[in-house]
């Protein structure tokens, strides 16, 4: 996957179909905005991004409820689904992506291990959750998950009516 | 500038003050916020970002008032101290960043031009307003900014009592 000539593609087409993004990113730190936004005429398409690190970020910005984090874990399919369902609604935009794992090096354990991350991709009608597992380091991490979700954004696009 | 080597000095001098940072980003696009936490460990001294990129997500993330993007633009010296001191106290750390600018390459003016940044830094004592212009590509830009930002984190550290 050639990911600039994705990038571009993505913000062209969104933009010229007035297709609106936001993100909720927790394990990959704010690369996949820095990604997109580093393509002239992004502003158009992405209206916002939140690196939600923190848990109580994530329950002051997204709405997320402490609950939540007890029963399930901040890295969960759960949280991942709350992430991208509240940042689209509370950005009032046509997409949200909501991005929790863990990048490692420390902080798995067996039934969560490090490398494993849970996407949320929400639009009106529906959300979907991808779940993946790459063990690497923590940039070669965030990379593998951007890819991921320009495959989730490309197929929207392709599939737009 | 090694800027890996004093990424690492940040994160490590910070998490042993137990000093904690958050970011609000608006020209970087959350270029920043991922270079912090590509350091392990961030997560003890990265407590959130907010990649505000349209005028809508300063107002309802960091309650800048509408009249200050009439009165002075959103690419100000006053906004970017708002930024600042909006993100620190609304998030609970010790520093708050904000940082609005013109990556280009459209939306520069004459009073206003491409590569204009403002960086507020604002801590419980003060705040303080740096003033750039990088003439470059929007990927260079933001390495320009993440440089001045360290400058900031990194004098800040050094006189820390």
């Amino acid at each position: 996957m050639n990911v600039l000539k994705n990038l571009k593609r993505i913000v062209d087409g969104f933009s010229k179909r007035k297709i609106q993004i936001a993100l909720a990113e927790s394990c990959t730190g704010g690369y996949i905005s820095h990604m997109i936004t580093n393509i002239p005429g992004a502003s158009a398409v992405f209206e916002r991004g939140i690196v939600s690190y923190s848990n109580k970020a994530k329950s002051d910005l997204l709405k997320i409820e402490s609950d939540m984090f007890e029963k399930n874990g901040a890295v969960s399919e759960q949280v991942a689904k709350k992430m991208a369902e509240n940042v689209r609604l509370l950005s009032n935009v046509d997409i949200g992506v909501g991005i929790t794992g863990i990048a490692g090096p420390s902080g798995g354990n067996e039934e969560k291990p490090v490398g494993l991350v849970y996407m949320g991709f929400s639009t009106v009608e529906y959300t979907l959750i991808k779940r993946c597992i790459f063990k690497a380091s923590r940039t070669v991490f965030k990379k593998k998950v951007l890819k991921e979700v320009l495959l989730l954004l490309k197929d929207y696009l392709e599939n737009f009516k």
